[in-house]
């Protein structure tokens, strides 16, 4: 199997060129459209992301980062913009961008058919929000978005119209005990404290007709710019949305840890080098507002949009792990 | 100065803080809003851009392409998607994506004040196109861009808006060799042959208060993938818009080559080396359309749109030659 994609994936050229893609490409931009002009009804301004960077986010499961000779400096090439939304929430308190993202993921993600080493989120921040907050948005996003392209794509939709429904809000909330609860109870067990595996995660997803929470994952599971609960010392207040139908995770979010002395501690108990973040750092010291945000992967929802069983359909120049395509 | 600039931009989480520049920031977010509803009416689709691949374009002027490790392979960051915008018209017809750029730029550009190592051009491309056809709508579109921005950004703009005009269409024109004359004429010696410098640049667009194209670069400017004239041998159909006022190159574009033979030829006359294209000579042995677009540079439209001195300001998160700045 993983020669053939890999076949087909370095001969991106040929295959490109199946109307059925174009298809898809033509809901990708009304996907990204139609979440634009949502956010601009919401008071948000569109900025452009970092590319590169001296850091860049350490919290991405396993995968590695992308890293440049940058005038004899080490700079990333950006896994996530999050360090860059606490920052740019002084001078705007409600931005969102289309972010490029690199992350050298295991070569066995190639058999998830949902990772792509090179991909792009919508990624958005609030100055003063909290879970509350960005959740409530997220779900009116997605329902908005999921209108928009029934409406403007039935015919690029096909068979899929008959079947994509615009989630019943509120979306269901389990918190992440209560989801290791549920896989439990399927026979999955999943360690408290771990990142819930991604096996385990299409099997919840598969569970469900309609797009949930997880919440509060353990501050061990993630990284250290989510803010810990006022209520559960370890428990961060943070979120996953996820797609129902077995097409796992659409949105990772939370509140963010804008006090020095406290992000300094989680730093440490995570592993990090805070010389790694020296600029990050110097920022918490002089001071920045509390926050929210998520980010929503685009060819994530595309793929969940669509029904594709392959990621790589959901984008123009696909990279999978390993495989030196286009 | 070069030391200022330095501090000021390793402290940009400091700088970023000041009104002014959240004034530009919401100028920027119209600026690309409007193109995009330009180019949808149009009847383009918005894609998304690669971030890196085997090979980009070589095309940069004296600027350098970064390198990453890609599961062993050397992967570029993108310089330009152009490679891509002919791979993906063989998929749609009429293409445009805001693609992210990397172009490691001699130290020496800091003095310059519109040279950033990291940026973004809205990228289009038009499968069967003229340079006539491109540039028409290039025209078109700077038009309604600059109205657009007149009309919403009335308050952001504050005193730009008097000096400020839509340009009248059609722009002035000058082939290449009309503009070494005009330099000439005022003292500034180029060779033929050789890439317009940036100081003449600037110069001749001193000389202007409405944009101009420069047309018809000699082949031996340019990179590998513009088409040959028909009419003149060594001589490309290809184009500049240059801003007035001093600001500089806007757009560079032109038609393509897609004809296997006659780009190898290019390629090896360039000084290109083939094994680098694999993926790309492979396409065009198998055969792609003639087409022909431009990318326009987005922290420069926004420069010359809010008339800033320095580049950095028309950008959340600038990078300028040798300074390792978030």
């Amino acid at each position: 199997m993983s020669s053939e994609i890999s076949e087909s994936l370095k001969k991106r050229y040929i295959t490109v060129r199946d109307n059925g893609l174009a298809k898809i490409f033509k809901v990708q931009d009304e996907i990204i459209s139609s979440i634009r002009t949502f956010l601009k009804n919401e008071g948000f301004i569109e900025i452009l992301a970092p590319i590169i960077g001296p850091a860049t986010d350490p919290g991405i499961r396993g995968a590695k980062q992308a890293t440049i000779d940058y005038y004899g400096f080490p700079f990333k090439v950006m896994s996530s913009m999050i360090l860059y939304k606490q920052m740019i929430i002084t001078a705007l308190p409600k931005v969102f961008a289309l972010s490029p993202n690199i992350r050298l993921e295991p070569l066995e993600t190639v058999r998830t058919r949902r990772h792509l080493t090179e991909f792009r989120q919508i990624d958005l921040e609030v100055a003063y929000a909290t879970c509350e907050d960005v959740m409530e948005l997220g779900e009116r996003m997605l329902c908005h978005v999921i209108a928009e392209v029934k409406n403007k794509c039935r015919e690029e939709l096909g068979d899929r119209i008959k079947t994509l429904k615009v989630p019943k809000m509120p979306f269901e909330r389990y918190t992440y005990r209560e989801a290791l609860e549920i896989l439990k109870g399927a026979g999955i067990n999943v360690e408290y404290g771990k990142e819930i595996p991604w096996e385990a995660e299409e099997a919840i997803s598969r569970m469900h007709s309609e797009p949930f929470w997880i919440t509060n994952f353990p501050a061990t599971a993630r990284s250290f710019y989510y803010m810990e609960s006022r209520e559960e010392h370890g428990v961060l207040e943070d979120f996953d949305l996820i797609y129902p139908e077995g097409f796992g995770e659409a949105i990772s979010g939370g509140e963010r840890e804008y006090r020095y002395d406290k992000l300094l501690d989680r730093m440490l108990k995570s592993g990090d080098n805070p010389a790694d973040y020296e600029w990050y750092l110097d920022m918490l010291r002089i001071g920045i507002p509390p926050s929210a945000g998520f980010g929503i992967g685009v060819e994530r929802l595309t793929r969940f949009i669509c029904s594709l069983e392959n990621i790589w359909d959901a984008v123009p120049f696909p990279k999978v792990a390993g495989i030196p395509s286009p």
